[in-house]
């Protein structure tokens, strides 16, 4: 008793954590419990503890899914590897099969001298997207685009709760990356361009996930990734170098990973990827004195896939495995997804042994994974009782997905308010991604590139099923009209003989399923095949309703004008066909909104919070010369229609001067001035209007989403602080400066003064 | 006397200059003088000699080019202003007109107090480009693909006696930018993606224009421009925002500079843009910090066209012109080129009067402008005296343009040997760019962008021209085929039509004259118009000679792989296109390689001195995913065919380990195997294998231009000292680490330790 008081007092001393409530009283008892572990190990079970494998590793050779019970157990057993991720083959288990999984990995450490369970992660990326039968949501992209935190909250927690279903208690998600190349493969799997929606939404996720209790059976611990920088490659490839000052990092990226840890998040992987020259996995300064240090961060520092071997065999700043491995812990990593053998565990022992790496950072390492251990229960809880999981798959769960892509499918264009469809008129459905799961749910969907996805999720409707579920088969024709690469005249001459008996035409382009490097592009226009398509079908003067799905914006400059309406579906799950044909025909009014500036040019990729250098203005025009303008996107951040109409008024301000510690308050009426019943995501944007940092154009600060009858007006309250007029200048540091603010909601403005 | 030697103590320490040889007698001369002339002027003078104008500004209203005396009488007498640039409408006088234009402004300086000579500044840029009749060389992107820096520096003393013979002791240029986006409207006008064969280019440049005495009649001063990272937007834009980390500035970008100014370059211009959120102009790190105090640059500091004004109206730093012009100024600012009024006159005298700029920031400024004035000899010899000029525009200075142009002139495939052609066969000539000055010359070109080559050059050869002057007129058919911008079906049916009577077609395809932001695209393939003329040729499977006549790679990968031949020809100046005609006829064997990578697609814009996470291997591909490979340039940096074949052997180096003090020597033979004699750039490149910042899979070190007849082979020798195995560290130090080294010359490679 007397040595756990002690050990209270090196913990209160050595950590930061802050005093209230009972759940430090908790967190006091964790503490003590992985003290207490902790000194009963060996230097080589501490070291088991930071590996980590993929468990396809221990599968019998020549039978995928069956486990080579000498290889677990030598992982296990010698090895004493402390987390397993990734999914047997053939991929998918359902949750009877990951509890015989998971059944079998415990077995197997049950058997060891402590006892430790092995932590279990899982790419659960919208929803338990590695289990059979899980509820699958619309990508990152999309729940963006709901400018609804609660969607995002609730979609984790049924996340979470299939999760734990399939007995792993750890998810890599969310994805917190913000992209700055519109052309990142994986720029779906974040939530846009935009810093602020994207700490919200992260900060939901994380609540989402881990509950008030992230050790109950309906919870697991989310994992922040990919820190930092990882979306911002220059050429847009993935895994490729960035260049980010540390002073746009700060400004930027950093608060996003800020925001998810206040929110409690307990674990973060690092990025694949290197930041002006210095990778991710081998910068002590972002690692150990930015993120553990400076934020405080407390939880578990995973590595991506394979990301200390890469330290020397691709980005070159290690001779050899052993210097790699040595980098790395020294920058502040504490686990390594190796995954495929035990290069990290052999030369970190030898490190270690050899006094390359102190003990006291082994220590530092293996308590933040014995705690994340502890605090997700997982001593006691680590084997679902399936009984506890009646709603896994459920049609409540269902609904939740619906509703998320019924509120993030984005229309952007409605010329002639061409939509809503009328059901009995007879339409065309043509196009590479009309009729098939892999192109709703995209990459990250029953396993790593989502090429399953049509016989995992056969039961649920492409958007050809969803539109002749709703109109008939009679009216609703269809021709692929074009291969998503292969050019076919063939193809498309069917397509425009069909379209011939048809109205009008819903032309479905997007991309195939990909994640990571195999999703990269060179160049950013849609398929030429596609734009074949959809310029033959506009020769024949029918509307056409462009409907994309798509993981990023690929230009459509080269026919958009040929279209009469067009929709962004993202990403949108399992239950996405049936929300696009719902919006379609009118059943459900359209309110998502675009999270990234959609680009016109390949060579033209601004952002919205552009420079106002980025957007000269006519007064630039001068004799000698024309001005090409350049800040033009195909569509704007923020871009989303309604079949209804809302009218914004009486925008007001408390107080026209502030001082420097005071906040202001800003109202808004927003009525539905149209004839349904319509939701509304009310964006404030605001902009300092000089600064000794040249200020963007604006820069969104607050949403809210509203729904409204028709007739019906709201006021809505936006309360904006001082860290809100900040910005992080050459020194690094957060701060506001006297002078005029702008806020901006719809296209009402209002100006106040910081003195 | 003695207030003199007082003087010249004061000098001495307040100055860094080195004593060395007689040329410092010199300095210490004209140190004495501007401390002297100083001391005399008033704050209303020294705030004149700071303000720079336009000469257009002084012309009578409705009457281009014709004086307004009265506002010429206010600038000088009542405004003292020190500095004049530009030139009078309609643009190009000859050098007769400049002796009456300058010698009018030196009339009404004599009128003043102190007889402090107006400093003439102009765009001289590829030759005296403002002066009609004067010798046009290719624009710096070619004289960067010679490879040859006595080119660069041979041009440049032309250009320096050219400019002298105007009047004028003052050009802006070398142009020092680092284009990181090759879309950038200003990309030929610098050096192309390297900063090594920048930096030797530059400083050649500056040699040329300064020689050992900048004061005689047949030297300039030069002006390094644009201080810095101008060339690095995001987005390729003009004037729009750049993001570059202080380490990669300074490992590539302040290279170029360093070795110009130690080249003795006597101003240097600032950049337009911002970096990281700081417009350069507001920058007192940039400027006072690294360039003055830490590169002990001497020399004047001078603003691009409006860019103080700009701080306030684009950048948002100021909240006025007041305030952008102390930001400015005490950022380390000499001169303004306001050009259009006396806002930073008026605004700095208050500035001063009150206290906010210090007396010693501007007799800092007024001491280099001084400086600089006498050294040009200005106070003695400020109007040409035209008999001294007698080689302007001779055809001795033509043979060095043309000579210029024919060593840029790239040849980047050559399919079959297909080129040199025979002069007895019959051609077709044709595409946009084939019969007109403009594309050959582009902007900065008579005036700002260039569109009047066709009159002011009305003498030389277009490329139809010089086609049709070689081989008959019989034997080149021509027909324009496209306009550059404007698709036209007639005009390419009449080509194609056209090309039946011809057995090869040589087409010629590029862009239109253009700078700064009226240059500005969104998307870097070659315009439609030409594309649709490219592939309609195509189909008649006939050799198609393609000529590019571009001021940045415009994408040619949808029809590349049909054409027989492609040539590079930049802007090639006012004698490119008799080059061109002598290489595709074979009196000329080509020697150019490509100054940058010519990507492939758009959003792939890779450059060659690339990290190794840039382009994956093969042994990255793997069963799950193909992986598409992300670097593949069109054709690499480097790329340049010869019409013989040159053969490298024996690459030895004279230690395989050295220690932190010693130096390598690299030899190589080569050997001309072919049946032509040819030039041949020999590019010595070096690769750290392992680094603590990711290194480069390549940089280029050295290169020396040899010429070869058929079998003669020749050693060439290179010396690698410490500094070329540095690199900029995450301290902003430079610093070599132990390893191995790969010397890389064609393709032999040899590998050496630094322990």
């Amino acid at each position: 008793m007397k040595k756990n008081i002690v050990l209270l007092f090196t913990i209160l001393l050595s950590s930061n954590f802050l005093w209230s409530q009972e759940s430090n009283v908790q967190e006091i008892e964790i503490n003590l419990k992985v003290s207490e572990l902790l000194s009963k190990m060996t230097l080589e079970e501490k070291v088991g503890q930071m590996t980590q494998m993929t468990v396809t590793n221990f599968e019998e050779k020549g039978k995928p899914g069956v486990f080579d019970m000498a290889k677990l157990k030598e992982a296990i057993q010698n090895y004493h590897i402390g987390s397993m991720l990734n999914v047997p083959n053939p991929g998918a288990p359902t949750i009877q099969r990951w509890k015989e999984v998971i059944t079998i990995i415990n077995n197997e450490t049950n058997k060891t001298r402590l006892k430790i369970p092995v932590l279990y992660g899982i790419d659960a990326i919208h929803g338990s997207s590695y289990t059979a039968g899980a509820t699958l949501f619309p990508q990152q992209i999309g729940i963006a685009a709901t400018f609804n935190t609660a969607i995002a909250k609730r979609g984790s927690e049924i996340s979470a709760y299939e999760t734990r279903a399939s007995s792993i208690p750890w998810v890599f998600s969310p994805d917190l990356d913000l992209p700055r190349n519109p052309a990142w493969s994986r720029m779906w799997e974040s939530f846009g361009e935009d810093a602020y929606l994207s700490s919200q939404m992260g900060a939901a996720m994380v609540e989402g996930f881990e509950g008030n209790d992230v050790g109950s059976k309906y919870h697991v611990a989310s994992c922040m990734k990919h820190f930092i920088g990882y979306g911002s490659t220059t050429t847009g490839k993935d895994r490729t170098p960035s260049i980010i000052p540390e002073r746009v990092l700060r400004q930027f990226d950093l608060t996003i990973y800020e925001t998810a840890i206040q929110a409690g998040a307990k674990s973060i992987m690092i990025s694949s990827g290197e930041i002006n020259g210095t990778p991710v996995h081998a910068s002590k300064h972002l690692i150990t004195d930015i993120l553990k240090t400076e934020l405080g961060f407390q939880g578990v520092v995973v590595t991506d896939w394979k990301d200390i071997i890469y330290l020397y065999t691709r980005h070159k700043v290690a001779e050899n495995n052993r210097d790699a491995v040595r980098i790395s812990v020294m920058a502040g990593i504490d686990m390594s997804m190796v995954p495929e053998d035990y290069s990290f565990y052999t030369d970190l022992l030898d490190l270690v042994t050899k006094g390359e790496v102190p003990m006291s950072r082994i220590d530092d390492a293996v308590s933040r994974i014995l705690k994340m251990k502890f605090e997700v229960n997982l001593f006691q809880n680590n084997i679902a009782d399936l009984k506890d999981y009646p709603k896994f798959g459920s049609q409540e769960f269902i609904d939740v997905a619906y509703n998320a892509a019924a509120e993030s499918i984005t229309l952007l264009k409605n010329s002639n308010a061409i939509l809503p469809l009328d059901k009995s008129e007879k339409i065309l459905v043509t196009g590479p991604t009309a009729n098939s799961m892999k192109y709703l749910n995209g990459g990250w969907s029953y396993n790593w590139q989502g090429e399953n996805s049509d016989s995992y999720a056969a039961d649920k409707f492409t958007i050809l099923e969803a539109i002749q579920n709703k109109v008939g088969k009679a009216n609703a024709l269809y021709t692929e009209g074009a291969n998503l690469e292969k050019e076919d005249d063939a193809a498309i001459q069917k397509a425009v003989e069909l379209a011939k008996d048809a109205s009008k035409i819903i032309l479905c382009l997007g991309e195939k399923n990909y994640t990571e490097t195999p999703g990269d592009i060179s160049n950013l226009y849609l398929s030429s095949s596609q734009i074949k398509l959809a310029l033959a079908l506009s020769k024949l003067n029918k509307p056409i309703i462009l409907v994309l799905n798509e993981g990023r914006p690929r230009l459509i400059s080269d026919f958009e004008d040929k279209m009469s309406a067009v929709i962004q579906c993202y990403l949108p799950g399992n239950e996405g066909a049936r929300a696009l044909a719902d919006i379609l025909y009118g059943d459900v009014n359209p309110s998502g909104r675009l999270p990234y500036n959609y680009p016109r040019y390949p060579n033209s990729l601004e952002k919205y919070n552009r420079k106002y250098t980025e957007s000269l203005g006519d007064e630039e025009q001068n004799n000698d010369a024309q001005y090409q303008r350049s800040y033009s996107p195909q569509f704007e951040f923020g871009t989303g229609l309604s079949y209804t109409t809302f009218e914004y008024s009486n925008l007001t301000i408390d107080k026209s001067k502030i001082n420097n510690t005071e906040s202001v308050t800003i109202t808004v009426e927003v009525k539905n001035t149209g004839k349904l019943t319509g939701k509304e995501s009310v964006l404030l944007y605001l902009s300092d209007k000089v600064a000794s940092i040249t200020p963007e154009v604006k820069t969104l600060k607050r949403f809210e989403k509203i729904s409204l009858k028709p007739g019906d007006s709201k006021i809505v309250t936006f309360i904006l602080n001082q860290k809100d007029l900040q910005f992080v200048n050459n020194d690094l540091k957060w701060i506001s400066e006297k002078g005029t603010f702008k806020i901006q909601i719809s296209d009402l403005t209002k100006e106040f003064l910081l003195q």
